[in-house]
């Protein structure tokens, strides 16, 4: 049994409260001014505040500490319960964007021959989705594996008719008439596209192809909505006419009967189960026997299958292959911002618990814990990051939105093609390093914020855990992050040899602003030395110490090591890439928001948190600059370590401030210690105690409790030996 | 609906299982050598292979691939069933240790004025248990919290008397008659024992205690057992007697009836329901409202009340603090002996995984993940890191056995008294520093060992997930690992500071050895530089490094920085404590199995893996190596990385042997990608698929399918209107 709490909470001693308030009454900072910054300008932010209100008002999206105690199967019915539930807000999100509410404007969308809708215009129906995600990730991974998977395959792959035809007449771009999933992974092959084994076979007398799956290996695995949702697919398969195998393309597999959810002929799924986080999404399996599609089903827009005898395949293997991965672009952007998001929540948890939390110091007033410069050092730098990588990923948006539209503008126009090909192969490396750095970084985050929350942080009801588990799958899906760190790094290395051979090299980003012969000779140089008497230093010391890594890598490889044994430290260029990348955004975008965060003083509370960020990620990277002589061990002892202990506590100042900035509500928070009035051991306790009420008299609800009376009760062992050990009975036996 | 699979997985066209047996075949390591190594000598090997069988085949203790789908609630019940069935085998431990089994020995030891039992007479059952925990640890807290922390507190704070009535007359040393919890931790305050506000009130007219919870704050919290199982608790609370706070001592409180569970009167106990991980544990927090116990249930060893008017108090302050913690001593010592075993799991279930995945290379045949230098580098050393804690793991235990073992045989006898509390003092240094050290590295090694498993890492059933999950807590629990560290490192720099001052400073292990004054001196040397011409260097160049660090740390404070802001260098320097402490522990334990490993080759191999353990911590450590002088930058781009990268390839040419020889049976591994014969493909599919058996035909098993089907079919947004919006409606509105 177990019984109710006696204490009386209205008259507590202790007022955790009186902590948070004070910080309050002294903060300085415009907290609307930050949060503009944070959310990239005034509309945008008052658009982030509606929706945030919509979701956590909204009866079937909000989410409370309830479910942290859900199981896989609960999970994934609350999850397909909010499909349902966002499909009401899509139509509407476009029609709002669109600014057209007369006529019926999804239907006149659904007709054959209206116009094309682009990524930008569902740009409110996707911060919807960011944000909602960020209090249930898995609803927003199920949502867009449909539209963000099996919708930028389309896209990217279809001709404009294809596209047309599955996304608005289908209705899939409106979460209506087909659900799609996103067949590329199989058992035995992840990254390694090219080698995947599903056969997709012209039968030209049919005029079909037949899809199927050759080997256990081929097994469709992984694939988000398989299990339970999906009626189609796009299916990453081997093309084959003529016995002739033209590699991995994609085609669109009906799988269920949009009514009864009945699988169709040859199509075998199955449900992958329990995994480390994202319950609510429905993995599965697919297998194919002898499936059969129409040609036209193929998607193809680079590559065409030509009917005849013999049939002819015609295919742009450039453009083929760019735009054929684009539909793990819009993942990879996304995470970016999930970065931002999800960071600043686990941020604002961490750093009001440990305001309101106190620990040794006087008995009579214990030290709050965000007063110890370790603990200092533990949160504010991850605050810090929250900060920098905003302004990163609302211009990755951007940048993506652009760049895809120039790709579907350019049509057939092979001049404007090859342009924009430029642009999508450096959105490739600052995606891919970005992604993977940050989503390592918020990884790191979780756990390490975790910790500083004590045992308080492995309750389920503070969100750690969850948060964790449905995190980490980020570092591995829609590209593992050592595969993109290398291949981010090994373009830009490229890019390094091409320019020192000086051969013409296209740059189209500020990321890579220190590919320059110019800037390159400066950073080699050995006089070069930093006295960070300015902002820019903080920023450009990172384009020094890549540029020398790079070099340093360079130099090896032509002194005959492999470029494999130099994974680590290509691992480390892409690193470096994303921070030095994060740091000069975050600049311009100081410079640029002039006029909306007037305020000096939160003006300089936003420079500090940029120098906080440079001087941590030195610090955490010591080795590297000291190696590569960036850095002195005295400008390290003297200046980079005193300046971060010195800047620290001039952060936690005001840190309660720059958490409010993120304008959170509880709703979205969903951790008790985390709350907005600081009052963290009432919150926390009425939690637990509202989702694990009392259990009658006796042995109560556990059924198990017989399992333990009997255990302690238990006759002696001799006893229950019948005495047979006993001297007596010995004897006995052997008189 | 879901289908089952149709692929033929009798006739593969591909065989994963080949190159585990190619590994096999081409490995000259030998096996046993290595598992007699890892687990401490040939009876040890032979009693830890012996347990692993019984543990692997109990119908109860078994844990299968099922275990990582069940519900909080199941995993509870199957706990308690557990420990019952762990109750069993108890007392056939300790007959069987003490080679007892004629009479009823435990009847025996039941009896008044028996003589008292020890650690080391447990030391079959706590091996039984540290094995069943590696399957389940859940488990192993649930009856650890029992044994380890109720019956250690006892032993801590209890005379003779008290130790041998809880313990021995009651039955809790045999898991029989009570069930006991720890009431330590407070809502309010944990690493802060000091300050617990629980209070026990002394009653002179009746000789009693009231046991009173003044607070919200001061319920205790997290209390493992509390919430369904424990009819006893050891509550720490503060000492009142005539108005006088005598500060933190501990009481035995009856909490519930034996038979029937109810709870007894003032006490008040609920279910802190869902953690992170382990949720086979029944963590609750407890109120105490006026509980009445005899003055005689506190545990009285170095504190006592005295009766009369007025009542006094006698206690012996250094005594009373030292073996008040040393409860908390044998949970240390074993988190370093599961950092062993827990690692090893997923150490094996990674390098199997890696030797049978293939990706990229050419078409035909790709390469297998572990040839890639990067992931050698990512897996190898997280091998190399579970030998290097063994040895120490092992050593540790048996000092602590041997330390407590010490303490009791003292008796009253003050002198004998001094000197062990000086071994328990650098006991306390060792295994914090150790504790937090490993798991922190453990928890590491879980979390990057996962992501070289790809997807496939994700998934619950290879085990990383719930892995994790269970993991963390130790990074917390028992001592926070910043807050051990900090605590191992001030106690460290204190003894330094003394033997510079010339002071007599008594070091009772050799992993303080480096704590000379001819050491330090040798050590602080301008001219000293390291060849690695010989096996020591790898140890020595750890501990020089500790002793510059500690060195740069007392100078900043002589020049009037203050401790708290060094805190991040004092957790590393008790990094680089625990480290050189592994590598000194295990170069010993090489020497001294001279007689045990044989095999030259074999040999050799333990070597490699020292180094390597050596080198990987360096190379993660570079900035400290660089900034303390200890090594140039030349010696690590010419001499540590190049070895680094060269003994790779080497250990990992044996990497399948040197797994086999933790001779883990697949039953305690539960990984299918990681068990024994390699088929990750085919023991992967089949237990996901017998988790996740075929729904029926149309709409199946989950009851949510017509969320999906009515959203897809759902009227036009306009149609739901009722057409209110079409041009001819709102013109007819205003006609």
């Amino acid at each position: 049994m177990t019984r109710q709490s006696t204490v009386d909470q209205k008259h507590p001693t202790h007022n955790a409260k009186r902590f948070i308030s004070k910080e309050r009454a002294e903060s300085k900072l415009d907290i609307d001014q930050l949060n503009i910054f944070l959310e990239n300008g005034p509309e945008e932010a008052q658009l982030t505040q509606d929706l945030i209100e919509e979701i956590v008002h909204d009866p079937v999206l909000k989410t409370n500490t309830d479910h942290y105690d859900i199981s896989k199967d609960q999970e994934r019915e609350i999850t397909a319960r909010r499909i349902a539930r966002m499909a009401l807000y899509m139509e509407h999100d476009v029609k709002t964007k669109q600014k057209q509410f007369h006529g019926d404007y999804i239907k006149t969308l659904e007709k054959q021959g209206s116009p094309l809708l682009s990524n930008g215009d569902f740009s409110i129906f996707d911060r919807r989705m960011s944000l909602t995600s960020n209090m249930d990730p898995g609803l927003g991974t199920r949502i867009g594996v449909h539209l963000g998977l099996f919708g930028n395959c389309i896209r990217g792959n279809g001709t404009d008719e294809q596209i047309h035809y599955w996304l608005q007449e289908k209705g899939a771009l409106f979460l209506k008439g087909i659900y799609g999933c996103f067949a590329m992974t199989e058992l035995g092959h992840g990254s390694n596209v090219a080698q995947l084994q599903t056969t997709a076979t012209y039968d030209a007398v049919s005029d079909t192809f037949k899809i199927n799956t050759p080997d256990l290996l081929a097994t469709k695995w992984w694939i988000g909505g398989a299990a339970h949702s999906a009626t189609h697919t796009t299916c990453y398969a081997r093309l084959i006419v003529n016995g002739k195998d033209y590699g991995v393309k994609t085609f669109v597999v009906p799988l269920r009967e949009e009514k009864t959810f009945t699988l169709l002929p040859g199509v075998m799924i199955g449900d992958i189960g329990a995994k480390m986080g994202r319950d609510g999404i429905d993995n599965g399996w697919i297998q194919f026997k002898n499936v059969v599609i129409p040609r036209e089903f193929m998607l193809q827009r680079f590559t065409k299958v030509i009917p005849g005898s013999p049939p002819q395949v015609k295919t742009q293997p450039l453009l083929d292959q760019i735009s054929g991965y684009s539909a793990l672009l819009s993942g990879r952007v996304n995470m970016v911002m999930d970065s931002f998001r999800f960071g600043s929540k686990f941020a604002i948890i961490a750093t009001r618990y440990a305001v309101g939390r106190q620990q040794f110091g006087t008995a009579k007033n214990e030290t709050q814990l965000i007063d110890y410069p370790l603990h200092q050092y533990r949160v504010l730098p991850q605050l810090a990051f929250c900060y920098l990588v905003s302004p990163t990923a609302h211009k990755l948006m951007a940048t993506y939105i652009q760049t895809l539209s120039e790709l579907h503008q350019a049509g057939a126009d092979k001049k404007k093609l090859f342009a924009v090909t430029d642009k999508l192969k450096d959105l490739f490396i600052d995606s891919a390093s970005l992604k993977a750095t940050n989503t390592w970084l918020v990884a790191k985050l979780i756990d390490e914020l975790r910790q500083t929350c004590g045992g308080h942080g492995y309750s389920s009801y503070n969100g750690f855990g969850k948060g964790y588990n449905d995190w980490v799958v980020q570092c591995t899906w829609e590209g593992d992050n050592n595969i993109l760190s290398l291949s981010s790094a090994k373009s830009i290395v490229k890019k390094f040899v091409d320019i020192s051979k000086g051969k013409k090299t296209t740059i189209t980003t500020d990321s890579l602003r220190y590919l320059t012969p110019e800037f390159i000779g400066k950073s080699l140089s050995k006089d070069l030395t930093f006295k960070f008497d300015n902002l820019g230093d903080y920023t450009d010391i990172w384009a020094v110490v890549t540029v020398r890594l790079i070099h340093h890598v360079v130099e090896l490889i032509s002194k005959g090591t492999k470029m494999d044994s130099l994974s680590k430290t290509l691992v480390q260029i892409s690193k470096f890439h994303a921070l030095h990348s994060m740091l000069l955004t975050y600049q311009e975008k100081l410079e640029e928001s002039k006029s909306l965060v007037t305020d000096a003083y939160t003006r300089k509370y936003l420079e500090k948190l940029y120098v906080l960020f440079s001087l941590f990620f030195i610090d955490q990277n010591l080795g590297e600059f000291l190696l590569l002589n960036v850095l002195t061990s005295e400008q390290m002892s003297q200046i980079i370590q005193p300046r971060l202990l010195e800047l620290l506590p001039e952060i936690r100042k005001e840190c309660i401030g720059l958490t409010d900035a993120f304008k959170f509500p509880d709703a979205m928070i969903n951790a008790p210690i985390g709350y907005y009035d600081g009052d963290i051991y009432n919150n926390y306790f009425n939690e637990v105690t509202n989702n694990n009420r009392p259990e009658p008299d006796g042995p109560g609800k556990p059924p198990y409790f017989s399992y333990l009376t009997n255990m302690l009760g238990r006759e002696d062992f001799q006893a229950r030996l019948g005495d047979t050990f006993s001297a007596e009975t010995l004897d006995s036996l052997i008189k």
